[in-house]
């Protein structure tokens, strides 16, 4: 069975990125790890660790209903998101990595983030970047 | 039929690039749009007008084998090939987008295009970012 990779935080361009991973892991049978990447040290505080729990409570919603078989992996090791997202996929061999991209707001002009670049860069797999839904938050 | 779009140069990444939009038009039985961007003007000269037709004999061989229903389409109309792109996606209201990327060099630091940079900002849809294989020219 093949794996897809897919980088997530609660934001409409993770939720984005989360949906387009489980349509693609069932079209080809493949299932999915879902990395959510925490820095830690000083700065994942308690009520980080809160939000990021609601946050995988969040994807097991979005998930059970798809029957697509998951897993979710929280890094907390001192990596940014891009290294563990990269990391992973090279772990399991990914058949392609999903990452989500802000999209260009009213007035601000959309830059790719440095994450989305080190992604696109250094992944050992082709990487498919989605844009959040026009409406979404 | 959803229909997959795929930027194409007679390149590694290029090649690279409609390898896996193949693959992927094949497993969802979409059709290819296979753009292949000149600026034109003076530096469209008849070497390259040659090179670019020796460059879509390369794409039907590469092509015909799969089963695939494609179309290629030769653009030459002042646009940068990240502007061609993205319009001919909004107009067959592609599925995905397929761009090729250089691999990193032992040498030389890879950095993100300008032209990949647009396509992943501007694309009306996701886009997939495929790398050429180690050794490929």
């Amino acid at each position: 069975m093949t794996t897809i990779v897919v980088g997530y935080v609660p934001k409409a361009e993770g939720r984005a990125a989360l949906r387009r991973a489980a349509e693609e892991a069932k079209l080809r049978d493949a299932k999915l790890v879902v990395v959510n990447s925490h820095r830690g040290g000083r700065s994942f505080d308690s009520d980080e660790a809160a939000a990021s729990d609601a946050a995988l409570t969040e994807v097991r919603e979005q998930l059970d209903s798809t029957g697509v078989p998951y897993e979710v992996r929280q890094l907390v090791r001192g990596l940014d998101p891009a290294e563990d997202l990269v990391a992973v996929a090279e772990q399991v061999h990914a058949e392609f990595i999903v990452i989500g991209l802000r999209r260009r707001s009213p007035v601000g002009k959309l830059i790719l983030g440095s994450n989305a670049q080190r992604v696109l860069l250094d992944a050992p797999c082709p990487v498919l970047a989605v844009k959040a839904e026009d409406g979404e938050d």
